[in-house]
């Protein structure tokens, strides 16, 4: 059985950023089964990581814009602003979507996983995501 | 409900390549649910990416190259050639396969969403990818 | 049709590791779906790369270390050791999560592709995964 939704966010500044409960707000979860969450767009994505330490998600900020750097001299697509293909880079770095076991009627996460909203533009505006559960 | 068919792309020079409308052509989607697409090999990738302007696929490109390096000397894995190990770490990087909301017999992608072969090896040849429709 | 299992892998040292032999122990497959096979830990991954030469699987450790640096000046969650907050990016690079399509009552692996845990921590400890198959 498949049940689908579609949730628009509120913007969110650049960053990593923790919506799992804003995710789990909008559900109405099966006994056993996968959540599928899918982000309509290509300069944001999607991730799993820690939901204690707030420096986890800055950090994470620091070390993709060091290691994906805006203003490189080979970059063509440049006409929407420094931030833009970077923002792209990155998108197909942590991925579009991401899938969750459901089990006893929760999202089956570790202790420590949080589900993240990477807005990889500086005004990257409201986000769309279509919530997908398959039970 | 699960349907299954595996695809044979044409073979397609290094670089990101827009297969949307190849892989729309061989679909038969339901009315709500999942598509999943797998690529069965570990030197090229899937990911989901700007479906207009091309130069973000150069740009793609060329920032993959320039972030995971050919003829680093740490390399063991050589006898293949320079872009064979950088190959098999841009598909982990990238991933193996794409999940995406089928909605009202549509595949429910973003405006500027297409979906990408990514073809690592200077000469890749065909690769098959196995597109399962779950509902 | 959904069936679930939590699988406690026993812990393994910092690398990359093919686990697809120990993961279909685990499996009793229906004929045709997709196997999810998800991570429960934000210092750890999942991918999908090559089976045969463990040389391949020693570059992606020593490429991982080249990209994702341990002690860079910016990083501020440090207090659980040096190789932690590396630990987290690479998480988010490579996933929390896999899914592979099942054929004929199998994984419809390619003939190269073998699953891999990502173990980034240098003593990570025993890695719980949850396997679901849906059909």
């Amino acid at each position: 059985m498949v049940t689908q939704k579609t949730l628009s966010l509120p913007p969110f500044p650049r960053g990593f950023h923790l919506i799992t409960d804003l995710i789990k707000a909008n559900l109405d979860l099966p006994k056993t089964g996968v959540l599928h969450v899918f982000i309509q767009h290509t300069s944001a994505g999607l991730t799993i990581n820690e939901n204690a330490d707030p420096t986890v998600r800055e950090d994470l900020e620091s070390s993709f814009n060091h290691i994906i750097r805006e203003d490189e001299p080979f970059y063509q697509h440049t006409f929407e602003g420094s931030d833009d293909m970077p923002a792209h880079i990155k998108s197909s770095v942590v991925g579009s979507s991401l899938s969750i076991p459901i089990t006893d009627g929760e999202l089956n996460l570790g202790t420590w996983q949080g589900i993240y909203l990477c807005e990889f533009r500086n005004e990257g505006g409201s986000r769309n995501i279509v919530l997908t559960t398959m039970s």
